[in-house]
Parts: structure tokens; sequence; C-alpha cells
């Protein structure tokens, strides 16, 4: 039996270069294993709760959508699907809503982080916080549920989700009888911490990303710019805590990266590593680039794939809603 | 233009007398308003929250569709539907749940009075409280909202829940340009509490109910174990405070209330009232009666009835829902 693997993706922001390396890239990497049967989506749904904005969030999908097929995600291999098109995503989370007590929602690492945020800024605690946020984890445990998923891989900061998975599939179990499968998390290697421009963690919010399909012009400024110290050209250079290093470490091969090790003991120019950093970015980045403008000039392409995608998986949502409705009374 | 009216029913127990004289009596006076364009819905979805129990929540939604058939609802003049038939009714509860702030779900009544009962019993806040419960009024906005309601007539204790409706509507509407019109609430004329066998309000939870389509004899029966004092049979009777008074008044014309309360004055047995009262409640309920057993002996009829409801409705749903998606950015 193949292990069903489930991933969403959720179309907050441009995709960059931190989000290639700390996620699509293990992410895909998945697909390509013979024992495994990968299940990709577009969580617009879940991005609703931050972006209030139609045209943003649409453009968002179709970057995301187009990102991850640049990448290498093979629609005729894997199942690729917008969220929004399973309609029985949505009904499945209103029937886990009635199994899943409130108490377990209050425990949430989002939302206690949020509550404890507003606390100290001395806001009220549910200050800004929409119900979208809270009942965050019953449509994730749909997400998962709906597909009898075997496993998700998460970062370590959302096994709690999965757990959660977990109690409310329990909780319907308990009430209904055996239906749902309780699913279980991977937790991809510990990579690093990718820097962004400025060394910080490249992130949306610190204004410190390098867009992944840039233009290879741009891109070379970006690298750039990338902040360094005013260490002599030919002084040796320290590795660790490198964005350069850190960056060039994530698209050369073993051997380039091996050199460059070196070349930073012996001393390189700054300029240098940068010209190499460059060069390896764009070997892996090139063709990707291509392929996402062809897709983002060709929308409609972009739509295609996602309906192609949600009705190969709607036969798999259909039938285990309807064994949930007969369950618990609906028509 | 007419005044779009709706009307939910929560599927959550076989229907009695009280529910009659309280709620489906005025809420299908309201269809025969030339002005208005009346729907009703079977809100199993709500049902959900309270009944774990598919066979039993499927009886009870034909037991309340067949009640309300029975009474006089007329689907041809009326839209009368299942709320889980209206896929895109949960749909939309779940987009506006990204616009509803979870301070306002905290001021909830029917929650607030769950979490001061718990507080009072020394168990926590949130002790038996689901999330079905806690998102209710979402739903209950949602059911509004996608039919551009113009009016719902509650009960003074769920004025909140239509005032939340607007709250949500107003929250949609800042967010993304006018979409939704605000709804009114009416509320009913104050209707007596109708008592039930033992003199405490007609309740499934005292277990004092009178079911509304008993078979003939099982309805005098119940008549005759209405409680009453042990005032002398020719001794005059108070009307103030008689349960028998109250609801012979619900079933009589004015005519023979006035008359009962003569006899009242003067005196009368309460064997003779109650002959009196199973005498009128029998010739309302009669007709009805037979209907209700027709059409629970043909659940097909039920079911034939309510999908030809939800096609009726689904395209005012569907246009709607789309208007939304455009909105937000979904497909």
């Amino acid at each position: 039996m193949l292990r069903r693997t489930i991933t969403g993706v959720k179309p907050t922001g441009t995709p960059h270069v931190g989000n290639y390396i700390g996620a699509i890239k293990p992410a895909l990497e998945l697909a390509e294993d013979e024992q495994r049967e990968t299940f990709y989506f577009i969580a617009d749904l879940h991005a609703l709760n931050s972006i209030h904005d139609g045209a943003q969030l649409k453009q968002l999908t179709y970057e995301v959508a187009a990102t991850w097929l640049a990448l290498g995600l093979d629609p005729e291999t894997s199942m690729f699907y917008r969220q929004s098109d399973v309609k029985e995503l949505v009904h499945l989370q209103w029937i886990l809503s009635s199994v899943t007590s409130k108490g377990l929602m209050n425990r949430a690492h989002a939302y206690k982080a949020k509550m404890d945020d507003n606390l100290a800024q001395g806001k009220t605690e549910d200050d800004g916080v929409n119900m979208g946020l809270f009942n965050y984890p019953i449509m994730m445990a749909a997400d998962i549920l709906l597909f009898q998923s075997d496993e998700v891989p998460v970062g370590k900061d959302n096994i709690q989700h999965i757990e959660m998975a977990r109690d409310i599939a329990g909780s319907f179990n308990h009430f209904y009888g055996n239906t749902f499968k309780l699913p279980d998390f991977i937790v991809a290697e510990e990579t690093a911490v990718i820097p962004g421009l400025d060394g910080r963690k490249m992130s949306k919010s610190y204004g410190n990303t390098i867009p992944l399909f840039e233009e290879e012009k741009k891109l070379n400024k970006l690298v750039n710019r990338i902040i360094t110290d005013s260490a002599a050209p030919d002084a040796p250079k320290n590795t660790e805590g490198s964005t350069l290093f850190s960056l060039f470490q994530s698209f050369a091969t073993d051997k380039e990266t091996e050199q460059m090790r070196q070349a930073f003991t012996q001393g390189i120019s700054y300029g240098e590593i940068k010209k190499e950093l460059f060069s390896v970015m764009n070997r892996k980045l090139s063709e990707p680039r291509k392929k996402y403008q062809n897709l983002m000039e060709n929308k409609a392409k972009i739509e295609q794939l996602l309906s192609e995608g949600a009705e190969k998986v709607r036969p798999i949502a259909k039938a285990k809603l309807a064994e949930v409705h007969k369950k618990v009374g609906l028509h």
C-alpha cells in the first residue's frame, strides 16, 4: 500500500528562496518516493483569514501554483488541487466542528501566541483574532481526514495541528464508529534557517527576501545587495553565520560547496563569492523561471491543471463525505 | 418588492403542542401575507451540535419536515428545503468566519449562558462546549445572508443572533464592498408560555410535552393526565395560570374561549374542561395528523419535496456565492 502524504500550501506571499529551500524542495522530494502517493493543495480557504483583498488572493494563488509546477510538481503523478474547488472539505469541516471541543481550540499554539502578544501589548486577548484563525485546526483536520491521509510533513511548530487532527478524528470515531484514519506527522530534517539579504531569517515580514523567479539581472542585483562585513578581499572568512555561504550551499553540489569552504578559509573576496552564488542560483532557477513565466502568462493553463486536479480527487472526497453523511444522519 | 422572510427549524425533538402554538403556527401565518416571500428550512447542520446519533437525526428531520407540511406549509408557495442540501451555505459560513471577530462570538448569549452554568457547577468554563455551538452564529448568518433575507422572525432571546448576522454582513461589506443586505428581525407578539402536563413550560427537557400527532386515544389520555388542583367540580375556577384554559384558548375560536371563560367563573368540573379541550385540540389536529402519518409512511415523498425545495433555492444560493467568491478571490 502506498502511503498517502498530504501537503497544503497557503498562498499568502510571493514564493521566495527561503520558501524553496525550507519547504518546497523537501516537499517535492517526497513525490519521488515510490512508496508514497502525494497530495498537494493550494490552501486558499486558509489564506482568506489573512488576505482580505480578492485580487491579491487570486494573484497569489496563481503565483504559488505556478511556482510548484515550475519547480517540478508533476500533476500527472501527484494530486494537485485548490482547496476551495473541493466543496466537500468545507462541509466536512462543519461536521467535524460539532465533535470538536472548544477547549481543544483554546490550546492551539498559534491562537495562544496571538493572545499572549495581545496581552503583552495591553490589548484584549482576542484583539484582531478572527474566527477563521480560531477554526483553522478544524479546517486543517478536514483537509487531512477527508482523504484518509497517512502522513503530513510538517515543521516542528506544526506538529500540534496534526495531533489536533488526530484528536478530532478520534472524537468523531468515538461518536459514530470507526471512520477516520489517524494521520501521522513527519518532521522534515532540521534545515538551517535560510538567511535573507540582511542576514536575518529570510521572511516576507522583514522585507529581506529574494523572490524565486526574479529575472536574471534583478537576481544578480539582489545577490550583490546581500549584506557582508568589511573584511579585506583576501582575508580568510568564516563560513559559519555567513549568509553567502549558507545560500551557496543550498544551490551548489557537494563538491562545489567543499571548494567554496576552502576558498573561504584561504581568502576570497565577497564580490567573487557573490558572482559564484549568482551562478549556482541562476543555474538551478533559470529553467523553472521560464516555466513559471510561461504559466503566469497563461493563467488559463493553471486553471485547467487545478480543475483537472480537483476532478481527480473529487471522487475520493465524495465517497468519504457520503460515508460521513450516512453516519451522522445527513442526507 | 416582496419581503423575504426566513425561518430555520432545528430538528432536535419530536414536535409537540408547545412548538405548534409558540413557533409553527405564527411562522406559518407569515406565509399567508402576500407582501412576503417565505423561506423555511430544516436546520440539520445546526442539530448536529446536539445530536450525535445518525439514525435519530434522520428520524427527527423527517418528523419535523412532515409536521410543518401537515400543518399547512405549502411547498408550492414557500421555499422549503433542508440546510445540508444547499452546499453553498457551509461554504459561505467558512468565508464569513474569516471576517468574524472571535470577540463577537465570545459575547453570544447562548455561549455565555453555558459558560456561566459551567462555572456555577465548578467546571471549567468551556466544559462540554463544542465548536459547532461556538460557531453557531456564523452558520446562522450564512443561512440568512446567502438568500438576501429581509427579515427573520425570532423570539426575544434570539434577537442577538440577527444582530450578529448584521455585524458579520457589515464586516464583509467593509472589506469587500457592499455585498450583503442587513437583515431585520421581527419579534412575534408576546405569546403566553405554553404549559405542559405538569403546569411548567411545555418542554422536552421537562418530559411534560403533548406530542402534536399522538393518535386520538393517546391524545385523550394525555389531556386527562394534565395536573389540576383539587377544587370541587362546581367551584368557580381561575382562568389565569390554568394550564387547561391556556391550552383551550390556543385551539378554540374566540367565541368558544369566551364561553369557556364564563364556565370557569360559574363553575365547571375539570373532567368537563378536559373533554372540551380534547375536542377542540382533536378538531384542529385530526386532519394534520392523517397527513403527518401518510408522510411518515412515505418518506420518499418527504425526500422528494425537500430535494425539490433545494433545487428551487439553489440558483439563488449559487449566484450569491459566485458573487462572493469573485470578491474574495476564490475561483
